[in-house]
């Protein structure tokens, strides 16, 4: 079996069904006691959940030791009720485990809208902390979902100095379904031991290359929020520049693991697609580029027909003005095949094409020829099942 | 009958089956010998094609007397042959007319990426200009359409000063296909006499208000413009600022009606979306927010099951943390009916709002509550029609 993430040492994980949604586990545990540092990132959205405010207020100037995570409610848009809510979560889960209530972080999805159950969550929440050594990662995996079709675990290890540092994560999120609003929430644990300075520092650099480069239909959720922490069983030499890169690839690639999970259950998705930009004038650009590329329904919808049409792909890439890009220069790729050269399409044998159009994994390459700036994004295709999962749910 | 722009003292229209397409019209002419004044907008897409950039040096520099509007073929991406092909068009259409080849304008719009077939063109500018003086602006609004299921004419007047000033226009577009790419094209007419910058100035206004405020998918094409010639029958008093804005406003209404028929026919459309953004900060938020809600693929699918959710509503308003809102103010109306007040849901009957739902145009307003800037924009509900258009063309 793979190894889930309370497989690491000083890190438990448990879940039950409390009863917020009507069947299946909806409310988890996750608990790190000795957790040396924390960090995390939150959605800007202008409406953000009280478990979103709260556990960025907590996590700026605390080291948080658990999670307590709901999904079936997202508590959001629930006005003065929300915070009271979220607040008594904290602090009943703080007092059963004897930690304060600063130190624990929140997290809700589901539905908005609608006050929390919270009999059946504090019934459930001292059931969690009776159990709260449990080792439990793959039920917890569970509990987090909303819409999505499978769990999405990750986990990730390399020698690091002498040690073996290890990195393991969960997330969920496919899209947003109303009244539902199936959010993204990610958690991930490492044994490394490091400042709250230098984690904050390398997860917000590890979300920025995989969670900021994921989009499965461009909108943007209340609830987001990634928490990372480190349980401390072996020390990273922070002054030791090519221990913290070794981290950082790390957690990058534990991060770009779980995103991709997430484009790949994308609501009604059938296909993975990666967009990878190089040679662009500016990073910036490249990403940009990367994301519109994967934000085009004509796109999508053109891989969900297995069409290798690079006319929208050019649409998809010129429709920004504000980006540097040299037409006469562009080149495209569908898998290892050139189909644009010179801003002019090359002659393409349709069918040896649709090959790479066949797989449930399609990567475009965009080569700029301008610079040397880079950027993958992530998304997937555009089909009839995403409008019959946002439009029929009543 | 309807009035078409041909019924303007001075316009000439003309359209005949060239053989660009397998079948329908698809080469038109559009002349208006005595204008004496002429404006247009471009798309700022990075891949604009040739016709973009001749008829937008042009329009800089020269009146426009002339408009060759091919469809069927984009003439996009189709490097410098493309260049020469839409130079020789021009050159033709005026040396048949008369004129200069600055004044007249070239419009191109189908599949992109293939050379235009010149020798059936060619023969067919020569029918044109043969007929130049037709007046069938009904049959131009037909040759200009791809995937239109309907043409799309405005006619406009209203007393200006003592003389009744018309605004007549045609335009196109759906969406884009590919191998087409069905972009987006308006000609308009005014019997109006004005200084050319008068009514650039006046168009680029009008055009901010509508065709920017108008998303079908988000995808931009390449071939976008709009076009405006007054024939120089009445004068507007430039020096009256009561003229000058009663002309702005019909040229706007006209503007307003083309835009909204292109979203009414979105591919796989049923819907119309209006959404009034009101009492906004600034008006750069409130064009923003009312766009955010357009474009958001899960208001679009929930408006397309008829459904009155608010909670998507609100995600769509607040994705952009840049902009400036407060969520304890926002109020949100369907139709005639307060669905959202201070930023909290009132207890909706269900049934009575989904009968605001169930028209052929749904009215959202957005009232931020804490400003004085205001915008509309348009868009259409998706469905699998849609899908079905842009995945199944093969």
């Amino acid at each position: 079996m793979a190894q889930s993430m309370s497989d690491i040492t000083g890190v438990y994980a448990t879940a039950i069904a409390a009863g917020i949604k009507s069947k299946g586990l909806d409310l988890g545990l996750l608990y790190v006691p000795d957790a040396v540092a924390s960090a995390a990132v939150f959605t800007q959205h202008k409406f953000k959940a009280s478990s979103v405010s709260y556990t960025q207020k907590c996590s700026k100037r605390y080291t948080l030791k658990a999670m307590i995570i709901n999904s079936g409610n997202a508590n959001a848009v629930t006005g003065k009720q929300g915070n009271i809510d979220t607040k008594a979560m904290a602090t009943q889960t703080a007092t059963l485990l004897g930690i304060n209530p600063n130190e624990v972080g929140v997290a809700s999805t589901g539905i908005i809208g609608k006050p929390l159950p919270m009999q059946v969550i504090q019934k459930g929440i001292t059931t969690l902390c009776n159990q709260k050594e449990k080792k439990e990662g793959s039920r917890l995996a569970k509990a987090i979902l909303t819409t999505d079709l499978v769990t999405k675990p990750t986990f990730k290890q390399a020698k690091i100095g002498k040690k073996v540092i290890q990195i393991a994560g969960i997330t969920k999120g496919s899209g947003m379904i109303a009244p539902n609003m199936a959010t993204t929430l990610g958690f991930l644990v490492t044994n490394a031991k490091m400042s709250q300075e230098t984690l904050q520092h390398c997860l917000t650099k590890a979300i920025d290359k995989s969670y900021n480069m994921l989009s499965v239909d461009t909108d943007t959720s209340t609830n987001d929020m990634v928490v990372c922490f480190a349980s401390g069983e072996y020390a990273i030499n922070q002054y030791d520049p090519a221990q913290i890169n070794a981290f950082q690839n790390l957690l990058d690639e534990a991060c770009i693991d779980l995103a991709m999970q997430i484009a790949k259950d994308g609501e009604g998705a059938t296909k993975l697609i990666e967009v990878q930009v190089i040679n662009a004038a500016r990073y910036q650009d490249a990403r940009e580029i990367a994301k519109q590329v994967c934000d085009s329904p004509l796109v999508k919808t053109a891989i969900h027909g297995e069409d290798p049409n690079w006319g929208r792909l050019i649409m998809a890439i010129g429709k920004n003005h504000t980006l540097k890009i040299n037409p006469d220069k562009i080149k495209l790729k569908l898998g290892s095949e050139i189909i644009v050269k010179e801003g002019q399409p090359v002659n393409i044998d349709r069918k040896r094409l649709k090959t790479h159009l066949q797989a449930d994994k399609v990567i475009i390459t965009v080569d700029c020829m301008i610079g040397k700036a880079t950027a993958t994004a992530w998304g997937c295709d555009l089909t009839k099942g995403y409008i019959d999962i946002n439009t029929d749910y009543n």
